[in-house]
């Protein structure tokens, strides 16, 4: 016995190559040109860049390669070449700052970094602080970074043999991404062959995002993105024809390809998919092609691109996830019994973050580790373990050890749990206020804030404040050309929250400043408005 | 590190009972009485039941507990309780000889036996050869077996504690079933929690069987037979409601329900459900209720049964499996670029047995294990190995060793498979037919022959002979009041083949002969009819 079948990356590009040889990759590159390579064409440049690898770039097992591009097909040929030469691919996330990426590549040890022609100043700039990078290769130019050997991709691959793609063992690595956390450096977070294949599995799975090979899929989520959440694995797996949009896509890259490559499911975060849409209503588009259905996440789905979804004939199916749970653990699934409710309460069901994934449990505790009720109302911590939930990371055990509970992951995210066991996200552990000895939910407050007709952003976060301990303030961006008073929103919202709920301030800015993966900068705010409330008795107190 | 969660049948029931607890599970009894009961009070009876097999029944981690039971929920709970007691279930084929089921409970070691009241006759009469058996547990009657402790279902529940499932390792047994191979005494095939988990996950992927919490399904393959191809298992982890339709199901019970409960999907032998189409013309039925699809193998699916369900509106997916697959490996997908062909063209695609399953991978080889082109032409026999194919017989070194060629498992289906991919079987390789140094299929003739309107059933196998080696010879039952010659059959058939694949001889039967899973007893024909041709010269023979 003991012939065990290894869940890794070589059976999904095997049974693409084997049974689709002929279906399409599309992919935009650098200069907006259109290219397309067959699943056939993606296996043996592949099998040439592992042969690449192995011999011109002199990397074994073990080794991490780091890569710094766009939504590409030579940043998807990497996404195998790399995990199926038994290295593992470190995606460095394009939104890090030069600091947030000397860092990680440092943490990882890549020693050779990939990266697209707009990556060369940055990567000039940060060359020397580089320690353990031996050689870097530009995916479409030609070029020099100084002070780092320069090859180009196409020179190594046409020098190159194809080498056979390893059955790599399916607890090894196969991919490295960072997340920024809340505090100090990026921490590393270890995905191994076995967790992708069960996330790409569960992926086309009928109730999840029933990825099929009669889908066309537009990566609009970066792949230095938790790898495109994994999406291209589950494409790729079942056989479908994929779409890479190419760097800085803009919306009318996006509509234009959904349109011409017959594009029938996509990704993203709320903010790309409001856009469209609005673009979409601009232009009195009723129908965008043969698009079904879209899996957004990354923060709260607002209601408005569920409805307005609905009408241009596309599913909206809201994800949740982090980078430690290979994203996707949770998501949309209304059950067969509640599909019979009106659309409103159906909506309703939908801006929550959802079921959990076959393969995957979570639960609620409070802060002494125990289960709160899955009563809706009862705020917990969101605990989860599963087929594909990281168990550490990567070098960082003090990390490691204060985020899980026994097997458990805690994932640092406030939710209730209603009956039916729909999750919702009631706010960032760490976002959460306590006044007076209360919780206020700064999500459910700038959430009412950005309802104003009014507004186009709104955070809201915690001051310290000497009598409640802290106190809410939000920051708001307003729509171009509109206005709106601090007093006209606090009255706009009062009606929903306890009147503690308010802001005791409201400032008016151009831009909520972000982090490198476009949430809300709390903890920048924080630290900016830190004596705001310091200066006043704060009158506006808790009642 | 090392938290690894394991793909066990624990979470299968956990979800099923945590987000879908007043789901139904429709079991008909022995007395055709129709019960009811929901996942959470299956989980519960489980829990109780697994209570029992550690408590009263002093059962312990590593046990065997056999069971002889139709497709009921008593058979269900069995299906859970044993395997997350660490234990694993051997499902006894209720169409085994006695011999058989002797045999296969003693070299299984099984403690205990659950019986269903059917069974008590036989139990009663090989009570004194099963060595390893200490207890009889009723699942529906009291009574007692003569020579064995005999308890009853009900009581045992009534008095056992609630225990913990267990988190079992997912390498551990779940589940023994025996296959009755070729030669000599049954072969024991043991199923891991992680095969059925990784099974059961792949039903419910779009392009496999898809499915759903939505579905409603009906289990017309024997839990005995592979765990009705593990189908419960797929069903429980997204929560569908399952119908399983008692001791001895006729065609009348099978419709009835289908259309009293709703059900969407279903599965079984196409003898099964070429009755259930013949049941249904004959009344006019058209539309049969909510079914939209089955699930058919066992032997190959005429194109009469996929023609006849599409006037219904049910699509029939052809599976292809065997008992060391874990059943399904190779099922019907059509590829979309393939789905603009003409319908008749379409047939002929679905006729095939189809492609593996995502997680499978296949291959065909001659007889030196040399690959044969995928050209839909050369035969070869079809090996496979993938994520739930199992690794060796259960105590049978010789028959393990035999059986695999390095980690592929040989099927012993000799196959073609054409360039899309598609596979199609040309016969078992044992019953392929070696006639003046070339092949011929008895599947081929067989399938020829049963299209002649006069003839119900057809087998052809080898009988020796001296010129030509072996000679094909058909043994023929004609339906009901239907005539036809050997001259007038050999003349239906002649143009489809080469000359010297005509049999010998055509011999009248009132029944074809069956193993105990219904297919044609070619072994006994073979040995029956051995010496037929050795009186003759077999002047017919090749040309």
């Amino acid at each position: 016995m003991g012939r065990r079948f290894n869940l890794n990356l070589r059976h999904i590009l095997w049974r693409a190559a084997t049974y689709y040889p002929r279906k399409e990759i599309v992919s935009v590159n650098s200069w907006g040109v259109v290219e397309r390579l067959s699943y056939s064409e993606l296996h043996t440049r592949v099998r040439r860049l592992a042969g690449a690898l192995r011999g011109s770039l002199n990397l074994g097992p073990g080794d991490r390669v780091a890569s710094m591009c766009w939504n590409t097909a030579r940043h998807l040929e990497l996404h195998f070449a790399v995990p199926l030469s038994e290295m593992a691919l470190h995606t460095v996330n394009l939104r890090f700052s030069a600091e947030q990426v000397v860092s990680s590549v440092n943490d990882a040890g890549d020693r050779v970094v990939f990266a697209d022609p707009d990556q060369l100043p940055l990567l000039e700039r940060i060359a020397s602080e580089l320690k353990t990078v031996k050689a870097v290769v530009l995916t479409e130019d030609s070029g020099k970074v100084e002070g780092l050997e320069t090859l180009r991709l196409e020179d190594l691959l046409s020098e190159s043999e194809e080498a056979d793609l390893i059955d790599v063992d399916e607890e090894k690595p196969a991919a490295i991404c960072f997340t920024t956390g809340t505090t100090g450096q990026p921490k590393g977070v270890i995905y191994t062959h076995r967790g992708i294949f069960l996330r790409a599995m569960a992926s086309c799975m009928s109730d999840t995002y029933a990825v099929s090979e009669r889908d066309v899929m537009l990566h609009v989520v970066p792949l230095y993105h938790i790898s495109s959440w994994f999406m291209p694995y589950a494409a790729t797996l079942v056989g479908s024809k994929q779409v890479l949009p190419g760097p800085h896509p803009s919306v009318e890259r996006i509509v234009r390809l959904i349109l011409d490559e017959g594009v029938t499911v996509s990704d993203g975060v709320p903010t790309i998919w409001l856009n469209v849409l609005g673009y979409a209503k601009e232009r009195g588009i009723t129908r965008l092609g043969e698009l079904r259905r879209i899996v957004v996440g990354g923060s709260a789905v607002p209601e408005a691109l569920i409805r307005g979804f609905a009408e241009l004939g596309v599913e909206v199916i809201q994800a949740w996830g982090m980078t430690e749970t290979y994203d996707s653990a949770v998501a949309t699934y209304v059950k067969s019994h509640l599909r019979s409710l009106p659309e409103d309460e159906q909506v309703r069901l939908r801006v929550k973050q959802g079921l959990p994934f076959p393969g995957i449990e979570v639960d609620a505790v409070d802060e002494s580790g125990k289960r709160v009720p899955w009563d809706g109302v009862t705020p917990g911590e969101l605990i989860i373990r599963g087929a594909w939930i990281v168990d550490g990371y990567f070098n960082n055990e003090e990390a490691t050890k204060t985020s899980f509970t026994g097997e458990w992951f805690r994932t640092g995210d406030v939710v209730t749990i209603d009956p039916e066991g729909y999750i919702e996200l009631v706010d960032r552990l760490k976002d959460l206020i306590r006044s007076g000895g209360e919780w206020i939910s700064s999500i459910a407050v700038e959430n009412a804030i950005m309802s104003h007709p009014a507004v186009k952003e709104a955070a809201v976060f915690a001051v310290p404040h000497e009598k409640w301990g802290e106190r809410p303030v939000a920051v708001v961006a307003l729509k171009e050309g509109a206005r709106a008073s601090k007093e006209e929103l606090l009255d706009f919202i009062k009606d929903r929250f306890p009147k503690y709920w308010l802001p005791d301030e409201v400032l008016f800015v151009e831009e909520v400043p972000k982090t490198s993966v476009g949430k809300f900068d709390k903890k920048l705010l924080r630290a900016t408005y830190r004596d705001l409330l310091r200066r006043s008795s704060g009158d506006a107190g808790q009642a």
